[in-house]
């Protein structure tokens, strides 16, 4: 096995690819941005080597930088995370270079997958359902309107290098898709410096459903099941569940082996997602994802296999210790992204420092986290700070365990999205597991309400919180401990703490 | 199902019947004593209520304000937790005249395993297997040399209403035995109130393994397989862990069975543990626990069943809706107790305030706590603070999870057996599965060098925490956020914390 590997990334995700490191008995090498001297994962980490300024573009994203450190620590190994140089096929070519492993996929797999168009044209080749449209670059503007006319509308014009929502735009109409098919061509060029763009059937109110694969280096591919991430704000999963509410053995197996094959057609090796958007029975490929994913947890409680550790077994050039039928889904788990957010503001980033941390626990209960008591949150990268995992043996008990781990959860000191995570829990459509891609526009008017209703609960705690801090300095130990006191009386409005002398007399 | 339910106990257990309460959408009341008004779950309760001060004789253990309390607050039912009154006939009763729901056995059950010498007799006829010995009590002497002489040296006296070793000495001749019945009669007497004692055979190194049963009111008794709890210090359990190490499908259903019959033997109702000794492929009757155990959490990993829920919706008088058949074990969990003690000190209680708490998370980690940052540890209690525990899809990931999650546990302003738990999971014969109830004896000399290298280590931390603390009063806030670093460069002292400076001179 690996005596060292890199971590190329931050917060939650460096943090669980460190965890996956001990637990194999590797050393762990963090690179961090100034910005992140004293983070959780560069305390965990053995060894710690600071990269450059807070900006990304001259940190996680310097690619000379993480190698030199590599080399002098002597990591034989890199794993990239998510986001940062995960998908970037030039990084990978550097690993290659100078004979550090890249924790992922080949080149080539990394390429294929970069260019929408040319990933779709290979899935329809392997017989992976695609979505009606246009089969390669939109070229004419006049082959667009017939293409569209064709398929019919709402159509979606997309940028071949983009992703997550990015250069994407809906049209209803030929009007619409003559506007959309300019504007969608001058983001993508200047969002990817690459105009290409293509069009296809719009689908009003899909799910989201992913399948998770493993590939070995020796052509043995394994799907590890789906998981359902249809709650979205602008592109964005918020909520992540597996299995899906609406799976069936013969929908897994079918979706199953669609991955498969995508996986197969572009000789892929190592952990990856193909997603697929599922409307009415039928699912079409939407992109696949050449890396571990945020919510790859909940697909690791479902099967018992540890994604991040297979990742790391299989760049070592280890066989799969698993088959296909080995593989069985017991239970239900439900991720919720804990954002640093402004649940007032329109979920605005909220940076800044966390002042008290109490996670929650019990059974049933898993926390990704990135940060702790103390930690500084900045304000120059994504705003997700932790993940919150809840699992039972059904679906029923997985959201009543995500329920009361969400109100046990106190963050102070910033902003977060846990009223939002609460409100959604007690939501009837979701509780029924009725979900689309579209769910937060269709229940506006109640999330508003609820999450207002949370949040004001959790500003008084902050307040209290506050006051303790700023004016009795003097118990500074004794804080956290008085702070139980006040969370008891905000949080439990009409509790009756009874005092033992009232009623006793004694 | 029910509306409300008091919860008779503290610490970490009360917040476990706190969390199975909500989850079954329940409002919880807690009772506390005057040294636990700030503790977790009297802030987690929907209502909390002091019932006396700090001396369990006067709060925790005082049936009278508990009845009242739940009358008052409108109580249906009464969880016991385990300990204080969870095996006390005397309390059941008083629930049952007051028309509250015992949330455990029917007193029969609860008393017919409160004498070990009437157990013992019901299980023989049980078919369960008994160790050789008297089959009453010892009402003379010389019937007991002639006993001991028959089933042959070690013997061990036991005070039948005695448990968790007290009361039990082991002769290995007739002078020896002759002594130790005069002084267990005279130690029964003066702690149990009653003298009688019995004899039988002494295992030298046997392993303590038991059996989880759930059993509703109609006569359904299924088994949740087995937990291993050899590691014991002066017959308090410190490791635990399901399944058994030696366990085959054979002999789990042969202990299985016999604990099944036990139950039914005494019209046994909710959970229950029979606890057995094994020995030389053969296992015997030890004694049965009519509560929750701590160790349940260890269970529930490996079955996926809430057992405090299964106990609830048993009081309340629900079928079990799963049968034998449909129980699976998958996987494996380690439990260890993190005690308030000192390692350092034969591991003396180490009562006080929790300065900094940080809890581990990540795969396989599940933390039943019953502190936080700030909490009070107050010296009237058991020194048990809170349960970790780890688990993987085998023994071997259990024990690497169990070891990376320890690393990460910071608990400072209190001593705990963390050190004890590092050493363990490091040590040779415990990771191949070789234990036994004398293990800590048999390891002495390793245990205690590995366990003062992981003390000194926390000691460090503390000292640069306390030096934090007292002298730098200014960055109150930033007081955890600044311990990261400081952990960062004594968890790891070989660290090479590079600064970006040095390396690129912008």
């Amino acid at each position: 096995m690996f005596k060292k590997i890199l971590i190329a990334n931050r917060g939650e995700i460096a943090v669980r690819v460190i965890r996956a490191c001990q637990e194999l008995g590797i050393k762990t090498v963090a690179v961090y941005s100034q910005a992140d001297e004293h983070a959780l994962f560069t305390s965990l980490a053995d060894e710690s080597y600071c990269i450059g300024p807070p900006q990304a573009s001259k940190s996680y994203l310097n690619i000379e930088r993480i190698i030199k450190v590599a080399k002098k620590s002597g990591a034989e190994a890199i794993h990239p995370g998510y986001g940062f140089l995960a998908e970037n096929p030039e990084f990978t070519r550097a690993c290659e270079e100078n004979d550090i492993v890249f924790i992922g996929p080949p080149v080539k797999a990394i390429e294929a997958m970069g260019s929408k168009i040319n990933a779709k044209k290979i899935m329809k080749k392997a017989g992976v359902p695609v979505l009606p449209g246009t089969d390669g670059p939109i070229e004419d503007i006049k082959d667009a309107v017939a293409i569209a006319e064709e398929i019919g509308y709402p159509v979606v014009v997309k940028a071949s290098a983009g992703g997550g929502g990015i250069g994407m735009a809906v049209a209803h109409n030929e009007e619409e898709l003559i506007e959309t098919i300019e504007s969608t061509q001058s983001i993508a060029k200047s969002a990817f410096g690459d105009p290409t763009i293509f069009l296809e059937k719009y689908l009003e109110k899909p799910r989201h459903i992913e399948i998770q694969i493993l590939a070995d280096k020796y052509g043995n591919v394994v799907y590890l099941g789906e998981r359902e991430c249809s709650i979205q704000r602008r592109h964005q999963k918020l909520i992540e569940e597996a299995p899906s509410p609406i799976m069936t053995e013969e929908l897994r197996k079918k979706m199953g082996e669609a991955a498969v094959r995508a996986a197969k057609a572009i000789d892929y090796c190592n952990a990856g997602t193909v997603e697929f958007l599922y409307y009415n029975g039928e699912f079409y490929f939407l992109e696949m994802n050449t890396r571990i994913q945020v919510e790859h947890p909940i697909t690791e409680i479902v099967t018992g296999i540890d994604i991040v550790k297979e990742q790391i077994k299989i760049a070592y050039g280890e066989k799969l210790s698993f088959r296909q039928e080995d593989i069985e889904i017991r239970g239900h788990a439900i991720e919720c992204r804990i954002n640093a957010e402004d649940p007032l503001r329109e979920f605005v980033p909220s940076p800044g420092k966390i002042k008290y941390y109490r996670s929650p626990g019990g059974p049933g209960v898993r926390i990704d986290s990135g940060v702790c008591s103390g930690a500084e949150i900045p304000p120059y990268y994504d705003s997700m700070i932790a993940k919150l995992i809840a699992y039972g043996r059904d679906r029923e008990e997985a959201i009543a365990r995500m329920k009361r781990a969400l109100k046990e959860y106190i963050i102070l000191g910033v902003n977060t999205n846990i009223p939002f995570h609460r409100a959604v829990m007690e939501e009837e459509d979701f509780r029924k597991g009725n979900i689309s891609t579209h769910y937060i526009e269709d229940h506006k008017k109640y999330l508003k309400e609820k999450i207002t209703k949370y949040a004001i609960e959790t500003m008084d705690l902050e307040k209290l919180f506050r006051e303790k801090v700023f004016y009795d300095n003097k118990k500074i130990v004794a804080l956290a401990g008085g702070l139980n006191a006040y969370i008891t009386s905000v949080v439990n409005r009409n509790k009756l703490n009874k005092k033992y002398s009232e009623d006793y007399g004694d």
